[in-house]
């Protein structure tokens, strides 16, 4: 089959033939990629940053954002059946640790990630565990389909609390901070302020929903959004960005007794006045990785079957396969919201 | 001041000149009205049913929704001031039982009712604690305002798990059942399926937003639901018809491990498989009255706020407080959403 | 191997050489059982009652409750290994439907259940689906290991509110309400009123740590328990008997805004005031079945591992399997608490 | 009356004469102090540090802690009457913002702390809106009863999420530490680890009931943690201490998906890697201030009605008010737990 391989430890990635996958172990999912898309750590394994040469051991078939149809399943496979069209969770658990065995497996103490630590979706074929399985209602798009793992991560920042009626704060809009924002919507946010440096990102936080954009290197985000909000701040405080200031301002402005998630990584210790910020305004922090297995996903595909989010908004290109290139290209020079490639 | 008064233990009211409040004590409020609107109750005290006959001590103001303008305060008030633009909660809390001690005010345990067990609103005037009066923000039509106490019930009945992505059934669709309508899709709501048997309400929970409208008397609510929802069921359902018939057809399909609010009341003992319906099933269920004071109220107000509901579509007759007869007659006849009287 | 059989649709159980289990497949484990008890169920299906009539396809190994070593696992096993010491959830689930996969097996809509749908435990070995193994801590002691079952029914269902500091009434002091009691009362329920007519039971209520028992047949419960509570009612309610009576007093004595968990069963439709008991109340009730998979057992097996509670208090009789017919004639006399065989 | 008294901008105070309070305003109420406990920032008041010279305005009466009879109560007091058993809420709300309102008065806008900028407890009398008192539950030790604030914090801390078998970590041993302590084991913490440095520290965590104190000066508390836990860490972690080194070893330690109580304060800027510590771990972290107002309370009443905890074994010194000397001494060397003044 044709794959996108990570062949060598060096920049770079080669489309070559591969041996198709072995056949289903007994638990184990044939899959037929359909669609893919690019995420920002697939950028990283091209580049070879440190985190790549720290993590990724070459050959590697990469890639882990996909959907497809079931094409052969194991003998004790119970989750799907051949035929099924599906998405994957990209944390393979563990099935053991104590994590998994309390409705924690999206923090197995034991994860391997697909195309990371085991071969991943960039290929005609995938071969993943029943487990991480999940069968697609049949009215989502299979061009959206393959973005329903990023998608899960917004679903899961944004619902940590009920957003009905609140004030919603969501700083950073790459495409997750995006979804976010058309998910804090559809969930009821009375009013929803970006913050965002960048000019496309600007408009993405737009287009998706926001009610207003500040750029704190422009306006001073802290009156702005006291005067916004009567003197308030927000009940609800999504920090996607990675961005030390931009945390710093969110807890500033998060009212008392509001909550805050954090999925954006600093790459660093962050140096912050926990007393002034969090203890004595007593906000509630949720650190999110990953989606809840499977709460997150079930919300997440009726949110696309109903037609509550657009993710044709976020999704700015659709390519072939063997486009990749130019997919990964658009990626590293950032102006791009989802690259999504069919199979 | 112009008051319409229960005058006597008959059917009736009259509107009549009754002397203005006494100067608020020091902790009360006294509110010009401005708008108010009718309830149910209101028609039973009027019709001088049982309950009213057992509740009702005349002479009485009636009337308990409305919105006005501070017009005076006690000297310890801290709430609100003079010229400040309110609603009020019609629960009138002790203050000093268990409940109202720990923030369950809406069931306290030696609660007094507004136009109820003492002087309402139907009134130029009408003074009331200050702990139940609440800041409306400016941006709310006044229109609107008077009818923010129902819409609480709403509010309540709709927000006691988060909506988002989930499917629900609402059994009812009166003036309340219709606005839960608009909060659930507003709160992020995946399909929203009502079940309603008059003509007049089918129509208003489409107009308010309901995806679908079953007729149990003439088509199978159980089977439909289930084709509707690929044999899952419900996820969430609010029961707002106090209809036996609705409660069971509701619960049963109710998917294993769903949530039930009930707001309905069914003014009997109501028979029904607590194993099958609620045990087995692991329901949860939330008995709903009033309003949370004031998370409720912050909820409807940030909604209306920011337009994320739209009550002119529940609102279907304004008129002038001297039209008052007009208004009852309308409630009557029940084919109204609700009526709101300017002053 | 030797194993307790229901061989035919009559009363009775025969205890018989049979064929060993087969190899386990895939996903399953097999185990050698080294202790068993005998539940309610169980002496249901040996009096071939009109349950058992409907259920009880003969022939079958009979029997749930069980603690054991595993004897060896298929290749796709992931839960345990050999050697393993080990308790069940008797909740087979299909792993397949919305409710295995949004972390709520224990409502599975496709259920089987050990010793009722498959064959069960009281035998020399069982095989088991991997899903349904929980591995002990090894501090447990095997006579109380097979009671982790039924203590977990007790622990779930007090466990779905925060006990602490909370006036807890428990009606109905089987085993199950015993074990109740000392969950609550380790979880740290200010005061414990139990609810019981039977002198074993009140016995076995203050054995397990009741603070008082009130037998509602020789005092008014309402007015004992409105005494005892300075007119508050109690903040929890945890409904463990079957009785109607003790439902309706249960409810009515619950604080207004307070919680109430439904593990017993009525057997019939149930005629119930809710306007009055549940929803002007504004009470909160969870219908409770099975165990979380295995949140609860999670707990259950910390409790006991660090002895929070001592189910020496529940566990009455030790006997050997060959004993099993004492220990079904001490069930149906109703003058035990747990009977434990060991094999 | 008595009082003891800040007189100037300068190390000391003054116990002498002073008027008695005002009559009591429409909603205040006047209390004669019985007992009083000497808080860490009352030292802090006594010492003028940096903290005392930016808030403290003196004259002013100083001392927060304290429980009493009250003597008179305003016209339009509703919440206790002349001749109530009473502690207090030190956190004086303005009862109009929005967090007064909405059930978070703990956190209020605009809050006034009794003894910091209103006249305090130290002195025979004390005057207090009515808002803010606790009627004591009879059954409470007078002697015990003025440690209610801070023990309201160990609760606080120890409640956010229930510890019912859970594995607790507690990260230093001063008063509110051991009442925490103390609160887990009432809670159902199946396993309780203490953090601690002091000597005087580890004997107090031992007799409060941790199951283990480790000194991370002597020993790796990460090893030790592991090792205690099979290598799952805590479920919970209550930091306490205001160690830097000690959050983050705590954090460390939390297992992934757990929950975190943060009431340690650490005086200025914390370097932490939020990336490694929270977001990675998907821990729940909690920024705890005063009370719930009055949730904690409640909890609090009853767990000392009930003799759920002793806080005997917190308070090691009784004195008389003019001992208070004596009793600042106790508290500067550091050698003591609660230090409670009789009037």
């Amino acid at each position: 089959m044709k794959a996108l391989v990570k062949t060598s430890m060096a920049e770079g990635l080669t489309m070559m033939q591969v041996p198709d996958p072995d056949e289903p172990g007994p638990t184990e999912v044939l899959i037929k990629v359909k669609t893919a898309s690019i995420c920002g750590s697939d950028v990283h394994i091209y580049r070879w940053d440190s985190w790549a040469q720290s993590r990724i051991k070459p050959p590697l078939i990469i890639g882990h954002e996909f959907s497809g149809i079931v094409e052969k399943v194991g003998e004790a496979v119970q989750t799907v059946k051949v035929g099924d069209y599906v998405a994957c969770e990209t944390h393979i658990p563990c099935l053991s640790c104590a994590q998994c065995r309390t409705n924690r497996m999206h923090v197995c103490r034991d994860m391997k990630i697909l195309g990371v630590d085991v071969n991943g979706a960039f290929a005609e074929y995938v071969k993943v565990p029943q487990t991480v399985v999940w069968k697609l209602s049949k009215e989502i798009d299979p061009t959206f389909a393959s973005v329903m793992e990023p998608f899960g991560n917004a679903v899961h920042t944004a619902s940590v609390e009920d957003l009905t009626g609140k004030i919603v704060l969501i700083s950073g809009v790459g495409p997750i901070g995006a979804m976010a924002i058309q998910v804090a919507k559809a969930s009821g946010a009375a009013f929803i302020i970006a913050s965002e440096i960048k000019e496309f990102r600007k408009s993405l936080a737009l287009a998706n929903g926001a009610d207003i954009v500040i750029d704190p290197t422009k306006e001073n985000l802290e009156s702005r959004v006291m005067q916004l909000t009567d003197g308030n701040g927000v009940d609800v405080f999504l920090e996607m960005s990675g961005s030390v200031e931009a945390l710093k301002q969110g807890l500033k402005v998060t009212t008392n007794g509001g909550a805050v998630s954090i999925l954006g990584l600093y790459g660093k210790e962050v140096s912050i006045n926990i007393d002034e910020l969090i203890t004595f305004k007593s906000l509630r922090l949720f650190g999110i990785t990953g989606r809840r297995m499977f709460e997150t996903w079930y919300v997440a595909d009726r949110l696309l079957k109903h037609k509550k989010v657009d993710l044709s908004k976020v999704v700015t290109h659709v390519i072939r396969f063997d486009e990749w290139k130019y997919g990964f290209e658009l990626m590293m020079k950032g102006e791009c919201g989802k690259v999504v490639m069919r199979l």
